[in-house]
């Protein structure tokens, strides 16, 4: 499985990139190299990269190429995220895109048309990156789409589904297309290797745990399932996880390992990957000297899983107490501190990335975990008329009926795993079930209900 | 008088800030330069200084400060303006300030605190420069401050001038102590010279003219005549003059010269300065043949006004038509075509420029121009019982009653001059009267009363 690391550089957090810095991100990569991690994820600033919504700054691409390059020459590959978007309670939105120029950022032609163009350019730029992992669409762009961000972008799921399409595509036509990046830019047309035999970078799409959880969110399990190359779940347990379950409670620290059994359910092909892109150990209800233990049981139970392509931890530097504004948690969130000591969580990590990790024998697509949990518990999506039932992402949130009888049935199983999930509505394709290794599907029993608990992210959410 | 152009760069817009070019900054500074102007107003982008509440980019204050040195170089003085903050129907938010972030950006006391620290660091950063004119705290800060912006930050008059005097007296400390700016941002104090025996740089506050024309803006006459060093006004006949006057009417030409005497009836002093900061010929009201005629007699009838300290074009550059989504009429300003050839209307600019202006010989604060009209039309600002009136401000805006009396008297006048303006509450202040050469004082006819226009401005305001 692979291990990695969302970059959080230790100086000026993301508005690093206004001052970019090759040496400090030399710096922050030997550490994150140090941990045994193979890849780390990084975030440019839509803002910074087009601020004019025709206008993609060329050396911004220039700037995510070198620290793709910086990240190489430690051994780790690189996720890059596109659209930020949100990061760590602070949104970036170009200004073309608000106040005055405020339209819908999913629907608008003329900004979904812009939006792509980005994508398809940022990887462009780094698709002839011999270490490039992936492409994100963005970080929890599905934030921006409904309550409780106070000032949503309302739109529908099939909406949703039409954006996701879009920019996905474009990243792929950007991956692709790399050798033409110059030409689409306005210049000649560089004479750049291609990337040869090389396994083809992963695209995909991030949602925070709304999309599982909340059923007014547009964007919802099919959106991470059925677009891009792997499906994504980020894991936060000050989602109401912790609240109810302590937070080294099996409700907290098997809630990483509940989520990539969830969004699998969702997944069309039974090979498809799960990538725990996000998971950390918030302060605001992990206590730091509980860190290091919620790290190394939150791992255990992911290596559980499945077809999981990796955990990438939230995240490799604390943010400097000289920023302000911050929630309280995220200034110590890291698996180092922001002078770039290590921390018992990064200990922890890294002890199991060294034990369990591919750092130096990856490749980018292959998933390589556990056989599959051969008992599924069944999720009912469909009514007994085949009819989509409402309720059912509030069964599945912290304290719901589905996700309760889900923690209860893991934490009576003889080898400690926690069950797959299968749909009610895909309960008879014989073939998904054989190509998963389910052999023994369960019903959520009668009256498992818990007192549900609202899962909706305050500010403090990564 | 001084002449002088607010600077739009012709490569990349306020966007160059991410990407700056001394070359591309020099070759704009050396057109300006050949009009005959003495000096620019630039226009630093908040975010990109102060992307985080408490992180001042000591770059991005260098460059400010590098286009100030570039500007010397070809003979021109520099003003500054720190909150950008609005520049041509974009805003520029620092993410600190918006969406989970959002707080009162005029009276949230971390919010003040550490947007004075921002004005008074740039002020430091060129506060040794022998060029520098002088610090705006921030360009139409007021638009921010009442609809029609979109997400008003609603305050009070009052609020309004707490928050004024706070910005300029952060960019008076700034401009004081520029030696400490590097002790301040936290490494060692620099050997930078002091300015020496030059004359201080002038502190403005810039408002667009719902101070002058709407009641309800809480920044109103006296925002701008009680803070700083100089009353600024910003003319844009979009504001209804064109539509009520036509673009070459009187009421559109003399529209400057009129928001110059306005504004003086609220100085205190008679020789505050009084400086026609923004002025511009928009092609959504006219036509571009008719620019070169606009500019000329805009500009003859501002010399006609007394103690103005310089009329300052907007703008130096066309928008470049390779940016989206700006008004139409933005991407039609310039005094050059954005690929530097000189317009109609720069011709007209250059001509008077040269024969009226003070390049190589004016110093910083001497406003030189005309002797004072004799004749000043009485604005009823108080009632009979001495309270404030209310609708004072729309009476005043085009169309309006003060207004079209106000022209009517300059149209009439012999030496072609319009009169000046003397509040009802100072009508009795002799001294006063005298200081500012006011030897008759004439009372609005009854019934002078315009249909009203809407002064709203649309998203194009400049």
């Amino acid at each position: 499985m692979r291990f990695g690391v969302n970059h959080t550089p230790s100086v000026g957090w993301f508005h690093s990139w206004l001052d970019f810095s090759p040496s400090d991100t030399a710096r922050d990569m030997e550490q994150i190299a140090s941990l045994g991690a193979d890849h780390v994820r990084i975030f440019p600033l839509w803002p910074v990269v087009q601020p004019n919504r025709t206008l993609i700054r060329r050396q911004a691409l220039a700037d995510v190429a070198t620290v793709v390059d910086i990240a190489g020459s430690f051994g780790l590959d690189v996720n890059v995220d596109a659209l930020q978007g949100h990061l760590s309670s602070f949104d970036f939105v170009p200004s073309w895109l608000d106040s005055w120029h405020r339209r819908n950022m999913f629907t608008d032609p003329a900004v979904v048309t812009s939006t792509a163009t980005y994508v398809e350019a940022l990887a462009a730029a780094v698709a002839d990156k011999p270490n490039l992992l992936g492409i994100t669409i963005g970080n929890e762009v599905n934030q921006f789409a409904h309550a409780p961000h106070p000032t949503p972008h309302d739109i529908t799921a099939a909406q949703g589904h039409a954006w996701a399409a879009a920019m996905v595509a474009a990243a792929r036509a950007g991956l692709a297309s790399g050798v033409d990046l110059e030409a689409r830019l306005g210049s000649a047309p560089s004479a750049r290797p291609g990337t040869g035999s090389r396994t083809r970078p992963l695209v995909t799409v991030a949602q925070y745990d709304a999309a599982w959880y909340d059923d007014a969110q547009p964007f919802g399990p099919e959106h991470a399932a059925d677009h891009g190359d792997a499906t994504v779940t980020h894991s936060w347990v000050f989602n109401g996880s912790a609240a109810l379950h302590g937070a080294l409670g099996a409700g907290s620290v098997r809630h990483g390992e509940y989520l990539l059994q969830l969004a699998a359910a969702w997944n069309h092909d039974a090979g498809r990957p799960n990538w725990l892109q996000e998971v950390g150990a918030p302060t605001n209800v992990v206590d730091p000297a509980d860190a290091a233990s919620f790290t190394k049981q939150t791992i255990r139970h992911v290596l559980d899983a499945q077809d999981v392509l990796g955990v990438t931890w939230w995240c490799s530097h604390d943010v400097s107490r000289s920023l302000a504004d911050f929630p309280e948690l995220e200034y110590d969130l890291g698996l180092f501190t922001n002078d770039g000591r290590l921390k018992p969580a990064g200990e922890a990590f890294a002890a199991l990335a060294h034990e369990h990790g591919t750092r130096g024998r990856a490749d980018t697509t292959g998933a390589v975990s556990a056989p599959p949990p051969a008992t599924a518990l069944v999720l009912d999506d469909v009514l007994a008329d085949g009819t989509a039932r409402g309720g059912l992402r509030a069964d599945c949130a912290p304290g719901g009926r589905f996700a309760a009888a889900w923690l209860d049935l893991a934490s009576a199983a003889a080898d400690g795993r926690g069950p797959q999930v299968v749909l009610r509505s895909r309960l008879h394709d014989d073939a998904l079930l054989a190509a998963r290794g389910i052999t023994r599907c369960v019903e959520v029993p009668e009256g498992a209900a818990t007192a549900l608990l609202s899962v909706a992210h305050p500010a403090t959410m990564a």
